[in-house]
């Protein structure tokens, strides 16, 4: 069971040992080039896209900044769901990801996602901000420039309703805080840690529906929107170091990553703390999981801690 | 909202528009050959697959038959969830699909599915069989040779709890059958109505997380098991002209195809009727659905209605 979602997940890792068909399912290709003509987010083909909603700039050109999505999953006008979708562009420059990004360029990402955070919370009507990334296909990204997204709405997710429902029920039966908890717990166990800083720790859950995915939690309830330049510096140290492990070890692998934070307005600090989800997407679900919403995993969160810790 | 299920499914029909890279994700080829060397489930192969469970013959060679799973989800002596786990081999023949094969074919894979449905619930400490099959890799396949899974477990799994609870709370307020519900709505609206036969009902629903599902549905609450030989032969016509449809219009699409029968020893007969998924696996979701559990809809019901109906 996933202790942060009561996911039920089983151990099969006799699985990886099945015969498998000689089928090509290689990953995409890496980039190599900074600028693409067709690619409506490379620098030079700005009238491609609406202006700009934030923006960094380096030397009096942008780095990194946000626009609003032409092909929004919500916007102002939906019928029933109402919110604001907008892109986060990270880089000016094609071939970026964040296998190859420093520190400098993960604090652009962040602060372009605080301060669009910040700005969407705003809306009397925004119940909840979601900020995720998609990179690759197979992890349903459309585009391959190094973007992200922030969806505003007025509702809480499912997703994360369900979070917060298992972190306030363990609230209220033991009286202590889940992630507080589960980060004094794998502080103690120390195999599945990642890494530990000062504001966060990273580790692979012990159970997920994702197999291999990486989950760095922030060890206090700030919210988003409240997070300093300092903690904003050291996760984006976390990030740099942490994508360069995930590289060496899987390669150019497809995946999502997003953020779990706060309900706008709802009396939550006391039992949930914002967290980051890492989740590969090689492989897909098959029939079992989609039919039953069980899942299998074939990881074994000790040894691929120790393979990409830091 | 997915009337069986509750899912949040938001209509964006626009993000078909939006532009994306020329990345080669190209289908599976195609395959020919009856037989395949390396293939464990050919015929000529036997010997490397656990002996059978069931089979069906013809002219004294089997076409179609179950066995156990040598690399089981669960066994018994699984830790926490027990179960058995077989793969019914579909067909002896490499190169069938669900999408070439012909009503014959169909009957044998309904009559090994009852047959292996019927066993494994005498086992009492059996509480759900799932039934799902995944065709291609993009949903789930680790082989090609044409086959079906059968799952049993000690528990109702999250997916048809949630269906159950959903139809449950709908008979409670409404004190009708939301099954029957929906067959009385869209036959009066016929737009979303793929076929209607004597016992099932084929459409597309409204709303639904994955593109393009189709599902059919059981007119009456006849559990799984008790299904006759002339519900066999219904069902198997019915497969027969809907995938050969939906190939002539979508091609050699990765799907699953899941059936969600009665928990055993359960009174939902009032509420709750069999049904079958068909799930197209071309597109992965994005972190947008993973990170909130909303999904988003691109597809026109009535449009694919009209395409594929029979």
């Amino acid at each position: 069971m996933d202790t942060l979602t009561n996911d039920i997940v089983i151990f099969a890792e006799d699985r990886t040992r099945r015969p498998i068909d000689k089928v090509i399912t290689n990953d995409e290709k890496e980039i190599c080039t900074e600028y693409e003509k067709e690619c409506p987010f490379c620098k030079g083909n700005e009238n491609w896209t609406p202006g700009e909603t934030f923006l960094i700039e380096d030397n009096g050109e942008w780095v990194c900044k946000s626009i609003y999505n032409k092909f929004p999953i919500l916007d102002k006008t939906s019928d029933n769901i109402k919110g604001t979708h907008e892109v986060i562009i990270e880089s000016s420059k094609h071939n970026k990801t964040f296998y190859n990004m420093d520190k400098k360029d993960f604090e652009n990402i962040l602060t372009v996602y605080k301060n669009r955070y910040e700005d969407l919370i705003k809306d009397k009507d925004v119940k909840y901000v979601s900020i995720f990334k998609n990179f690759l296909r197979k992890a349903g990204a459309s585009l391959q420039h190094p973007h992200s997204q922030i969806v505003s709405m007025p509702i809480i997710p499912p997703e994360v309703k369900n979070e917060l429902n298992v972190a306030e029920e363990y609230y209220g039966s033991k009286g202590v805080n889940l992630y507080e908890d589960i980060i004094n717990k794998e502080l103690e166990f120390r195999k599945r840690v990642v890494h530990n800083s000062e504001n966060f720790l990273v580790i692979i859950p012990y159970a997920t529906k994702y197999n291999g995915e990486v989950r760095i939690l922030f060890k206090d309830n700030k919210r988003f929107e409240e997070i300093s330049l300092y903690y904003i510096e050291e996760l984006a140290n976390i990030l740099e170091l942490l994508f360069k492990n995930i590289y060496n070890e899987r390669g150019y692998m497809p995946f999502n990553l997003f953020l779990h934070t706060h309900p706008i307005n709802e009396k939550t600090n006391d039992y949930f703390n914002v967290h980051i989800h890492i989740v590969p997407r090689r492989y897909s679900f098959g029939g079992f999981e989609l039919s039953t919403g069980m899942y299998v995993s074939s990881t074994n969160a000790e040894e691929l801690a120790q393979k990409i810790k830091f």
